[in-house]
């Protein structure tokens, strides 16, 4: 940097990252963000765009999913890494919710579901789309809720499936902390 | 009933009973009430008291966790059993919350969760603990959310654990069945 030139937060390579800006906002010293910090700097990105913005719960999965050191709290490259799949989830919902009614339909959820490379029984499928449809619809808040928890229960079934087998053993202490974190 | 006395729904025996009137007032002619209209049961029957009313996600964790039909509704006996639940974790709740300020401590948590017979790790109760929190607190409506699912999937767990060893196998499948609908 030219001498004189201000030098941001100490992190250089981020203060050009837009980003960086939403996250340092809500994250001060330790660099960290808790649930209710990221719902307060995803509503204030705008993310959501036209739709509600993301309830507590939904946040509190979105932080599980990436909390790789049980901190129960979310740095920057998580943030951005979560980001992007906030975006790909937003991209999908929009081009289902071609009427921007904020909602889509139990057969187009249906749908999403299989794309992302889901396979499960019928009874399993209708279970989860009833699990988060409010008067017979998804919202955006619950789509993302959905896909969340979908991904971090597969990730953790599949780290304890290590034949590959589609089954899993569970210690219950483990099964509870898997479980309950998301 | 006298010649004349009013013939209230066609369920005579229930009539009398004070719930009876907050459900059947929602539940309308199936009987059933889903997640939306049970938060709004429990808002009008006042059962938070002085504590914030119950959010929808908690109300659908309520709903599964009696649901055995699957159908993801609740009729008027799991909403009386449900009712005699949620009157003693408040009673629970209210004794540890000795200055109405409407949360619990993460000690007295861990404490309340011991005492209703849950035995689990120490990385476990903190992850749980830290999982319901909000600012270092937890609220009673996280506080029943909180009971409810660990209610619930340890009885799915023991149901799997058959020769009561502390381990069960799930099948993928399964495994997402139990833990979305959770």
């Amino acid at each position: 940097a030219a001498p004189g030139a201000p030098v941001m937060g100490g992190f250089p390579g981020q203060a050009q990252d837009p980003l960086y800006v939403y996250f340092s906002a809500v994250a001060g010293q330790d660099g960290q963000i808790s649930a209710e910090e990221l719902q307060q700097c995803l509503t204030q990105s705008n993310i959501s765009g036209g739709y509600k913005p993301f309830n507590l719960e939904t946040c509190r999965l979105m932080v599980n999913m990436l909390d790789r050191d049980f901190s129960h709290t979310m740095g920057f490259n998580e943030f951005k890494e979560l980001w992007s799949v906030l975006n790909a989830w937003k991209q999908n919902f929009m081009s289902i919710d071609r009427d921007r009614s904020g909602t889509v339909d139990p057969q187009e959820m249906n749908q999403a579901i299989v794309s992302m490379g889901y396979r499960l029984s019928s009874q399993g499928m209708n279970g989860i789309i009833k699990r988060y449809s409010t008067h017979g619809k998804i919202t955006f808040d619950d789509y993302v809720a959905c896909f969340i928890k979908l991904r971090t229960l597969t990730d953790l079934f599949r780290r304890r499936d290590q034949a590959q087998q589609g089954v899993a053993s569970f210690q219950y202490d483990d099964f509870i902390q898997c479980t309950m974190s998301t």
